[in-house]
């Protein structure tokens, strides 16, 4: 028999931490705690294989489920001292989905689960307190009626404030116990009258309603947008968690609070949280009040007028602070932790691994591998290195003027600006057609991810740093901030109005996610400064990874970035990029004007010189570092004037009328260009092209060996190759050009290789090898031909594509392993064979996808080559993907 | 010791037939003509690996080829009974080369080879006749100055029509002994002038110079040109032939003639041929003088006035005839023969496997298989499929009006209307920018191969049925009128003059090469109608194949030829041409200009019953045949009106503004359409499209059920697929348009399938199989996705890319195996795999081509799809294919 449930509570548990697979994060957390002797109330975990099961079987449940939950059921009405459905002494129970990952706020939860007209009488006699047991009543028809029934959740507000105009009040707190109620009366009718059947009394019917609604919502839209976002299987499923209700808006001395073991903002090793007393668990996650602070230090700094709990509880707030000590040690990582405290004793209801910015994840893997709590692999394994991203890009310039029309709170850090949006559909779209996007919300909730995700920033003017929208915003690495209270949101007229200052949508402000600072149009930004924890962090993934990072640069600029980033090398110099500046693009002009080789050469030799010059530039940045020279590739067209203005322009200096650049215009005109008359197939058409850019490297070689005594080895790259016969012919005018210079070809002077990104240059690798000496995958193009998917008109269909589940992911963003890959793999394998020594590397956008440096690592690339600034990311994929490689073979 | 010299002669030989890659075409032939006992003048032959050592040696030859040469010629001096460079009994030579494969007239020849001032007086004393010995001396230092020595041919000429205009004669043969005594001093002299040295006077000497003038010819810009047109690898090498020489013209009872044992043109079985009395072979073959007919039937059909050979020379013609018989029965081939008589004596020369018109090849193959010369087999692997196009094609309406301004010989049949141009380099231009060319020359040489190659039919005004121009445009399968003797061709003026027209270049003539007619204009053209041969011939085809033969149709017409010419099936059915009728044009952009899916679905309405009636005429014509269509394929935009005047009428009957329908266009237009929403992306963005192309199509299968009780299982066909979802969501929808009409999916009333047109599809192809009843392979997209190369552009640059030998073979025409044919072969395997009975088929345009078909058998495929025209050549290929696969197995 299939054990579908495992029970916890009373210092004990069957399950544990690494049950997590079956359990969810939630319950196998649950079962650790039990197991550690703190204190949880007690409870059962329905496993993930029965959502599994349940959708196999066309939403049905296993036959022997049932009386599995019945027995679990019965052994915490002992644990708790409580029967499910007694009319003097009831069980109330929470239900929440638990899954394998987490997916905060994605799936539905149900509280106070077990109250009727009868058991809520008990529950006020109980507590003493009949306001809170009505008020728990009707919190309870309310969720079950929105979350099991599908009754909209705006129908029971409208009731309570239409209950409260007629009351005159303004704060729920103001409301009676009759109120609440009238107010029950008036819910169960509205669920009656929207469901032609009253609402449910019989507690097992509304556990199994409950339970049912959570396993339903495993497959709603909004935890399929967030498994999409997060790569998280649909075949996963949810676990359901039914455990004994503990209640913090018994009173005051009651309260419930979230807290992190280390600031998640910053990694600073303090408390980090938020409580509100006399609330449920839900009024702090979702924002609805602003909650107080936990520690003394946190309250002053925040110039906060209430007290933290560690004046109001000083007693509680000690147990929980040497559980969370407990709890960090125990999982070696830092915590995020929710609690609840009644009548005085402290409650756990969840631990997990805290979610936390880029900066923080890297002081905390750095704090905890030097303070010896994680080895420095664990502490490489820790950080995500797509987050890295977040601190690799400019902030705030601290000298720049700025007009601060309000704060709230630090929620999310990093700075952006960008066009104010007040609703995620509509920012979506203004992303979409290229702007950067803030979006303003009152709060956020789950509908608003896609949103969020297509956002530079998030603001809010409710909710704290717990809030939905501060922990998604963490998640995702956008600057947040949250609770700014003094903004006034206008969703019908689509303004924010604020200190006197209006702005619509579409009108630009700033935030800064680190400060809290809300600001009046664009501000100017600033490098980033590394931390010494980034350093120590880069220096440890050098030391274990095999792959080398190079970087795609060709201006000063970017290549001394680069160095500076660790970069190892330049993987990819696009020598078109040194084209189209403006001191050249004339003779470049002039170039493709003319009509025999002759006038073809008199052009280039205008250019030789300043390319010469580049590659001089070039090579005294890396200095002695490899430098790949890819010769020219796009088009010859792309390099003409397309505006009437441009092309009188072009035919006065290049002494032509303006009808002749027309008929070249013409005479280039391609239907395809990306599979035109590009790359080596000009090197083969005009071979006086390739060889001006081979006598400007070997001249700029021979120029730094003369100069400054500093050797260069260059990397020479032909692009597009597609057969073997193609480089040998320009290997013989390369070669012929080093002749002429006295260098002797074939001699390491020098070395010539190719891309390979076509997919008959893959298929052929064996073949190419025997004269490519070195393999550079451009993955981009590769991407485009393997698929026939050009990456400019993509973007028509390419979210239908990603909704449909045709792509997971956008191959040119993270490399198609399936089917690009093979390729790939094949190439490396066939240069392999041909010529044991040859150097693979890759050079397009993937070179910086942690993805898919993983698949390079996995195939034996040597290196990777990516934008500068996502060299750090590529140095720590590259160190994870070793680890994992060394981990893989030794299990 | 390697056998670098292989003698003949006198009865006996020490080569055979059989060891032509060594001997070379004509080598082995004078050698197996030896063993037959026929008269061949002695000789021996220099291998083809003396050719390739010579070069791989950088043009040295082996240490003991000279002793082997030495020792040979002693032997062809005994068999001659004269010695080589004897003052009083000279032998002399001819020197030609005889490569593998026949290069007629690509490589160079020296006759009269061992004359100098003393051996000339010993033939003039042996043959009684001074004028012909000084007569072939000036014609050895002439052809010897030329080929060996470099010297320009017009020098010589040009001193003898000086010479003549002094001596004020017109025609050579009035020339006396003392002017070609005259004429030899000033050729002797010309050569020192030139050269700075001496006319060598050594016939050792001469003879290498001669030999290696062959060897260095393999390599000459003609016969690289030749070889590249007709794939002879340039690792064969050519043999080098030094034979004694013979005289046909040592006065009136010599003469030298070309035969063929067959009518080459139109394959009767008759004696075809011409001679020339008192003549060397040279002058037939080069149409200098028009030669006269072999028998007294041609002489009268052609009312010729001079004697025909059988009325000339009884005798010896007997003998002729007689060695023709043995030689075609030995052979069992069509033989075409070189002959000389030498005062009454007859000489074999030559014999080779005769060139012949498509008409003609397929007459002698039905004709001898008939006769039980050669099998069925043989007679099917003796016809070159791709020439059957040549009789596939329209001829002239006999009822047209015509203006025929002259005619002249039926040298190559068919017809051919087209710009007049001069000179093979201005054919080529004008063929490129997609002209009709008809080349006109006064005679053609080596040197305009390429122009005839361009031009779609050749002209000249001199020479016979077997100079150049008709040899060569025969083997071409290009039509040709030759020695139209009325024709005054000025180059310089570039205008032809006949019977008081004068036709310019780029003005229209038509030429019908099967009557030897030339007209004024363009003339109109009726179908061909299929011979007897024919059909018999496709016949024995169609029981040896083991590939199935569709055709590419959608239009009635083209679906009704195809089937007319065997046609097993329709294997693409492009929808998008369907749209493009003007009935449904403006519906299918109504559809496009919709904005809402609803809009959309109106328009698609529309189009419905339409394309509903296209499946049921398509069905009605192929009668129970296969018939496979291919959803929409071509991005939207290709639908869109263009010009102005286009939108100003799309706008007026969709009822939107222009404006509208430019920002439509604006927001399709693509930058890589080849590459961008098109396909099934279309179905997947717009699933109403396919949704209604299903109903359609599964609309006319129940009408032809319920109308004409005729059973069709539709082929649906998804285009561009690239991945086994987008076939999964598609085949979903079909399944439910299905499902709506009552007819069970999976239940094969209908089949879907794939289009294998994208790297990522074949590489994927296992998966894909998975859902795929059908695998048909687009190797058009798959070769333009696998090369990285647009079709469209490739233009620019492919002339280069074969020039260069990057490409053996536009790989548009025929299939890449190298790259292309690796995806082909693995997608068939990984779909095999995974569904054993799977169907396997080719659509692009390879599949009318004959090297790709082998390529197609040779993996495994079920069928080939091509265009109607081209069916009957992918039969005999298909079943060439199969016969080779037969063979290679056995072997």
């Amino acid at each position: 028999m299939t054990k579908w449930v495992y029970g916890f509570g009373d210092g004990q548990a069957e399950g544990t931490a690494d049950l997590k697979n079956l359990l969810g994060g939630k319950g196998a957390n649950l079962a650790e705690m039990s197991n550690l002797g703190l204190p949880v109330p007690p409870g059962f975990t329905i496993t993930t294989e029965v959502c599994t099961a349940f959708y196999d079987a066309g939403e049905q449940y296993p036959d022997d489920l049932s009386v599995q939950v019945d027995d679990a059921l019965t052994q915490v009405e002992m644990l708790a001292g409580a029967r499910f459905g007694d009319a003097s002494n009831p069980l109330l129970v929470s239900v929440r989905s638990g899954a394998r990952a987490s997916m905060p706020g994605m799936m539905d939860t149900v509280l106070n689960l077990g109250l009727n007209d009868e058991t809520v009488a008990g529950l006020a006699a109980l507590s003493g307190d009949e306001r809170f047991a009505y008020d728990s009543y009707r919190r309870f028809i309310q969720m079950y009626g929105d979350v099991v029934l599908g009754v909209d959740h705006y129908l029971f507000e409208d009731l309570i404030e239409d209950h409260k105009h007629d009351a005159d009040v303004t704060l729920d707190t103001d409301l009676t116990v009759d109120d609440w109620k009238t107010i029950v009366d008036q819910f169960k009718a509205l669920v009656e009258r929207e469901l032609g059947k009253p609402f449910p009394t019989d507690p097992k019917e509304q556990l199994w309603g409950a339970i049912s609604a959570v396993f339903m919502s495993w497959r709603n839209d909004r935890a399929n947008t967030y498994r999409r976002l997060h790569n998280i299987p649909e075949a996963w499923g949810t676990a359901v968690n039914v455990q004994a209700m503990v209640f913090g808006n018994m009173g005051e001395d009651s309260a419930t609070g979230v807290t992190f073991t280390r600031n998640p903002s910053t990694g600073e090793n303090e408390i980090y949280g938020e409580y509100l007393i006399n609330a449920q668990g839900e009024d702090v996650v979702a924002g609805i009040r602003t909650p107080q602070q936990l520690t003394i230090k946190a309250r002053q700094a925040a110039e906060d007028e209430l007290p933290s709990m560690e004046e109001a509880m000083p007693e509680t707030y000690a147990a929980l602070t040497g559980i969370m000590g407990t709890l960090e040690t125990h999982y070696r990582d830092m915590q995020d932790i929710e609690f609840t405290v009644q009548s005085g004793k402290l409650w756990m209801l969840q631990t997990r691994s805290g979610k936390r910015t880029a900066a923080a994840a890297l002081k905390i893997a750095v704090e905890m591998a030097s303070e010896g709590v994680i080895t420095r692999e664990e502490a490489l394994m820790r950080i995500e290195a797509e987050a890295l991203d977040q601190l690799l890009h400019p902030t705030l310039d601290p000298d720049a003027s700025r007009t601060v029309i309000t704060s709230g709170l630090p929620a999310s850090p990093g700075a952006a600006s960008g066009v104010v949006m007040f609703d995620a559909d509509s920012a979506e779209r203004a992303a979409h057609d290229g702007h950067s996007v803030i979006l303003v919300r009152i709060e956020t909730s789950p509908e608003d991810i896609h949103g969020m995700h297509a956002s530079k920033g998030i603001l809010t003017s409710r909710g704290g740093m717990t809030s939905h929208a501060a922990v998604v915003a963490r998640g995702m690495g956008r600057p947040c901030v949250s609770g700014a209270g003094t903004l006034n949101i206008d969703y019908a007229a689509k303004v924010l109005s604020v200190g006197g200052h209006q702005i619509r949508e579409g009108g630009i402000i700033t935030i800064d996610g680190s400060t809290g600072d809300v600001m009046l149009g664009p501000v100017e930004t600033i490098d980033p400064v590394l931390s010494d924890d980034f350093q120590t962090l880069m220096a440890w993934a050098d030391d274990v990874r095999r792959l080398k990072v190079r970087a795609n640069a060709e201006i000063p600029d970017d290549a001394r970035t680069a160095r500076d980033f660790g970069a190892e090398g330049i993987g990819l110099c696009r020598t078109e990029h040194m084209f189209f500046e403006s001191d050249r693009i004339p003779a470049v002009r002039e170039m493709i004007l003319a009509e025999t080789e002759t006038d073809r050469r008199r052009a280039l030799a205008k250019i030789l010189p300043m390319q010469r010059q580049d590659f001089v530039d070039l090579f005294s940045i890396m200095e002695g570092r490899p430098v790949t020279i890819r010769l020219l590739d796009p088009p010859l067209h792309e390099f003409l004037p397309r505006t009437d203005a441009e092309m009188e322009e072009t035919a006065k200096q290049a002494g032509v009328s303006v009808a002749t650049i027309r008929a070249r215009a013409h005479d280039l005109h391609e239907f395809n260009p990306m599979l035109g008359h590009r790359g080596c197939r000009l090197g083969i058409s005009y071979p006086e092209i390739y060889e001006m850019q081979a006598r400007a490297i070997f001249e700029a070689m021979l120029a730094m060996q003369e100069d400054r005594n500093q050797a260069v080895v260059p990397e020479i790259m032909i692009p597009l190759v597609g057969s073997r016969r193609e480089l040998d012919i320009l290997k013989q005018h390369i070669d012929g050009v080093a002749n002429e210079l006295g260098i002797a070809p074939d001699r390491g002077a020098y070395i010539i290789g190719t891309m390979i990104e076509l997919p008959r240059a893959a298929l052929m690798a064996g073949d190419i090898a025997e004269t490519a000496e070195f393999f550079s995958f451009g993955t981009n193009d590769l991407t485009q031909t393997t698929f026939g998917l050009s990456r400019d008109d993509s973007g028509a269909f390419l979210e239908d594509y990603i909704r449909g589940g045709i792509f997971a992911r956008d191959p040119f963003v993270s490399i198609d392993k399936d089917g690009v890959g093979q390729l790939v793999e094949l190439a490396a394998e066939r240069g392999k064979s041909a010529r044991a020594d040859i150097k693979l590397g890759i050079c397009g956008e993937h070179g910086g996808d942690p993805a898919s440096i993983a698949f390079c690592e996995s195939i034996g690339l040597d290196y990777v080559s990516c934008s500068p600034y996502r060299v750090p990311i590529a140095r720590l994929s590259a160190a994870q993907a070793a680890l994992q490689a060394n981990e893989d073979a030794a299990s």
